[in-house]
């Protein structure tokens, strides 16, 4: 029966020279395994270097380039402000002017909600919407992102600081250890893009990620309460359990029903702006609005009917004047240089992970390409020079960056807009919030990150990747009931395992014919495929590494006994053949080469043939170095499963 | 041309039924891409979770049996004695006999070397060579494995507790430390077993562990230089450079002759019997006993002449007697517990690694299986034991078990042979070791390390995996110029590192036509692999995760856009289909879906089709899921590469 299927799918593939007699008029055309000439190492270890580092080829357009051409585009690589600046017009003035207005009156509020979080006066929330967007504009190559603070990572840098220094009564220390943070965080984020390490970022998986924000974005709503409730004294611990127990005993005595009404009145305003700006996208600017309008609307109820002595807290007082230098107040000696550097590190990457996902979100909706190792030293220099001028870390807002987006921004030059109208609040109105209620911040801020919540994002992480879900889940609620840095040490930890599981125990299948045709297909997808009697296929569906050879040279022989015990019980002929399907196996290692050969010797003693199929490039190149090929008989390495089957059956039969 | 042969090959593949009036009397079987019933998650989690810790089914045999039988069954699991026991027999009695006195006569010199290497009494050496082995012989399933002190080890618990405490100064708290480590090691061992954690000593690379134990190796041997040359005042370091320097400026006032021809004589000795052993596999009974010969030798002697009164530093005395128990000794409580624990744990991977390597070689050769996970419950429990009984850490050692295993050992009884040897020396013999010249047990140990230095297995490493050769280096110099700990964490960062890059920059190659086949194949492999007009095709060589998928997606586009280049320079037709071969692709997560999703946007702008060939079951699950396939279309996933191109070169005809 198979001798059948042999013979009358012999005219399309290909045996190797081990059969030359075997002619016939049908005789296809002959391959063998093709092996390519070895590369030498200098030139090997190059390419990896090259395809690690530069995979995107950033020196192509260098070519063929005269001397002061090269300058022109380096220069326009390093600040693409040249690049964009030359054909900018009126009209994408027109966008951008827009734009920048509308961010401006949305950042102003939060950046004075999110120094809270960040334990730092408002003003430095304020500082640092001035500096970098500047700076961003000159040398970011993203035309939607909108530059400033933003919540999550206020929150992680407070909450780091607060462990180190405490706020309150150290505030000049606290102080400098934030923009110590702050310039070892630029350092970090320049270092990993001038070192094109930027996929480092990539190891903080989408799921981890989606749970990391959507608990964080709990958190900074939980903690919001505080102003909300006009509690006095809160707990400094983010866990829901202590804000929790917190806002409980405070109930009696604490809470203070001036402030929940403003606070409740104005959420629901901003929450039905958020809606109508998502149901109408004409819309949009009605919530980009609507946080401005609050905070006006708010300071001069509570100016007018002096609600503050009814104990409403307001903001009181913010400096005037610009961003004051801060380059003696970063700490290049002594026991904080180690803290802020732990602190800059940590939260560096996750500004990093939230504007280079921010920034890759909007580029594919505008199609044009961002290089991510350029971003960052976009990023990095821009909070090395914040750290000098009193700002704390900046990043991409994605709240901010979409309001940008829809109100139609062009180039980075709505940041320039932005950062002009933060200079005019600074210089001149700064003293008008005076009045403003903390519990419209609060609310504001609640209103801003319960966007952060991507439910629907979960409900597809649960369908697609139930493993994804765990280190979803795992971030979200070690945010919610821990703390920010072992919600992120989760998120980290499941991602990783989950790559070590993968490459640990990978999945190996049994293969079976497809009825008519020369294809072999896993037998558990494609139940019609058929076993082939006295042959046993086994695909490994990974690179044989140090870390699962082991395993996979077991679990081969564990397919073999089950299929034996099975051939036996069914009175099958005896099995003769074992047929790897190597074409997964993309790289093999020289533990790998071991576990072959070790696989080979014992099916040796078993009186059982191995025979591999389809092995790459590397693999050939590795066996061939190794000698195993040698051992396991050139003869017996097929450039398709069907040759092998054929070769298999043949000698099944010249051997009876 | 392309056309031509499609004609030719189509009676060998498959549409699907998206083009049903394309029929033609030659018109194959068609098979769509499967799809496998999706498990639920419950079901899924515990295929995983049962192929991660139990892949080797190790409760099969325990099916359909009475509770009697299965008690039995699992007693002889754990106590394996049980198995064997039942059919011992004089024959094998013989061999182990022998087997045990050689390998006795090898460890008693070995043990009180390798005792000094971790800073204690010669006694404790002897001691974990009587009550580890019996153990391990009740518990351990392999046959040839000889349990005891090893040099690398010792090594490794020497250096790690001088670290804390001072063995000079310190002498009992220092001992009680070195059993609260060997209890942890024990514990670690037994639970790494008992959980089914054995895996993670697989993160441990083969070329790692080579480079570890050859830099162990010359860093033991310069250790005893010490006792060679008769230095009095020696480094505490291990590092070659220390070593030296010490060697060095003890040159001319600290070096002693006598001790010098003792040591140097005896070790010619030893190596010359290594290497009559070596040549001819019949006297392998020669570097057997040549140890024991020589320190009887040289013991008389020093004893005839009293050179030890010419400052030949001599053992002096061993403490008489058996095991004291040693519970009350170990740290249970204060800062010395995590200390030891820390110690313990890393200790307990270098002797599993050791142990688990040994045995597995040595059950290939004789082609048993051997359980890893239960191996490490015996090591852990006779560990643990041993830390109750004046013992540190034992495993397996490598030269002590290969001479063992050509001896002719039958059975774990060699083991209880040599037990009883070493009780006979520690109740009778111990002081008569008083005169043994150090330097013979300096030999002895230069003698037995350098087998470990394998440069055999490095050479091949060089020519078959550049990466692990790196490691590998990495690894022996760490040991070497730094320390052995160090060493150990470049070994374990190395190998990381690579099983981190493989998954972040997987392969992608272009696919071509072998002429003449069905067959598509990598066209750097194979050379005269065709491209086919209008189509390019890329295959993803890894599971698409977080960690790569952004890459995969970029690289994929680069590929268009190069043969877009090339496609344009020649002259040829636009590109109006991109097909992903899949075959390799074993898994995707999340965010593969959304690199997928997004490649496939980014394609329609440009108007080519997004074409897969050959999806996995996982891959198709997860596409359905996500509804992807719904975008892609599922007219546009197909079985075979064949069959895609087909597709493309039929629609490039109806739409010219």
């Amino acid at each position: 029966m198979v001798h059948q299927h042999d013979e009358s799918t012999a005219n399309e593939v290909s045996t190797t020279t081990q059969l030359p007699s075997y002619g016939s008029s049908e005789e296809p055309r002959v391959y063998k395994v093709g092996c390519p000439p070895q590369k030498n190492f200098a030139r090997e270890f190059r390419d990896t270097l090259r395809e690690t580092f530069f995979h995107d080829n950033p020196l192509r357009q260098y070519k063929d380039q005269s001397g002061s051409a090269k300058f022109m585009m380096a220069l326009q690589f390093l600040f693409p402000i040249f690049e964009w600046g030359r054909c900018y017009n009126l009209r994408k003035f027109k966008g951008d002017l827009i734009a920048g207005l509308t961010i401006a009156s949305l950042c102003i509020p939060q950046d004075i909600g999110y120094s809270k979080l960040a334990n730092l006066d408002a003003q430095y929330g304020l500082y640092s919407s001035f500096v970098p967007p500047l700076i961003y504009a000159a040398m970011g190559s993203s035309k939607d992102i909108a530059i400033g603070p933003v919540a999550v990572v206020s929150l992680l840098i407070g909450s780091l600081l607060q462990n180190e220094v405490d706020p309150v009564k150290n505030k000049e220390e606290y102080l400098r250890l934030a923009f110590t943070a702050t310039f070892f965080a630029g350092i970090t984020q320049a270092a990993l893009g001038f070192l094109r390490l930027g996929f480092l970022i990539e190891f903080l998986s989408h799921a981890a990620i989606v749970g990391f924000m959507g608990g964080a974005a709990i958190t900074i709503a939980l903690q919001q309460l505080k102003y909300v409730l006009g509690i006095k004294s809160f707990t400094k611990k983010t866990d829901i359990i202590s804000v929790m127990r917190s806002v409980w005993t405070s109930a009696h005595h604490g809470w203070n029903w001036q402030t929940i009404v403003i606070g409740i009145t104005f959420l629901a305003f901003l929450l039905l702006a958020k809606y109508i700006g998502k149901k109408n996208r004409k819309f949009f600017w009605v919530p980009a609005i609507a946080p401005i309008t609050s905070v006006i609307l708010a300071t001069l109820f509570v100016f007018i009917t002096r609600a503050d002595k009814q104990g409403v807290q307001i903001v009181n007082h913010i400096k005037k004047g610009i961003n004051p230098s801060s380059v003696h107040k970063i700490y290049f000696t002594g026991p904080f240089v180690a803290k802020g550097f732990k602190i800059g590190v940590i939260s560096a990457m996750i500004g990093l992970t939230e504007a280079v996902a921010i920034g890759r979100t909007f580029a594919a909706l505008k199609d044009y390409q961002l290089d991510g190792n350029k971003e960052m030293v976009a990023l990095g220099t821009m909070n090395i020079a914040g750290s000098m001028t009193s700002c704390y870390i900046a990043t991409g807002s994605f709240s901010r960056s979409a309001v940008n987006f829809m109100a139609g921004c062009q180039t980075p030059v709505s940041n320039i807009i932005m950062s002009a109208v933060v200079l005019l609040t600074l210089l001149v109105i700064t003293p008008l919030f005076k009045y403003t209620p903390n519990a419209i911040l609060g609310s504001i801020i609640i209103s801003a990150v319960i966007g952060l919540v991507d439910y629907e994002a979960v409900i597809l992480i649960w369908k697609v990747d139930k493993m994804d879900f765990i280190s979803c889940m795992g971030a979200f609620f070690g945010v919610v009931f821990a703390s920010v840095e072992i919600g992120l040490l989760i998120a980290v930890s499941i991602s990783f395992a989950k790559i070590l599981l993968q490459v640990t125990r990978p999945r190996t299948v049994l293969l079976g014919n497809l009825p008519g045709t020369t294809i072999y297909r896993n037998t558990d997808q494609y139940p019609e495929a058929r076993h082939i009697p006295g042959v046993v296929i086994v695909r490994v569906d990974s690179a044989i590494y140090f870390s699962n050879s082991n395993y996979v040279r077991e679990r081969t022989l564990r397919w073999l006994t089950e299929e034996e015990e099975k051939a036996k019980a069914e009175g099958q002929s005896k099995i003769n053949f074992l047929i790897i399907e190597m074409s997964p196996v993309i790289d093999i290692d020289t533990s790998g080469i071991h576990a072959l050969e070790d696989l080979y010797k014992n099916l040796k003693k078993r009186d059982i043939q191995l025979i591999l199929a389809n092995p790459g490039s590397i693999v050939m190149e590795k066996l061939l170095s190794s000698k195993l090929n040698e051992h396991i008989g050139s003869n017996n390495i097929f450039l398709t499963v069907a040759d092998a089957v054929r070769f298999c059956t043949r000698k099944s039969m010249q051997e009876p």
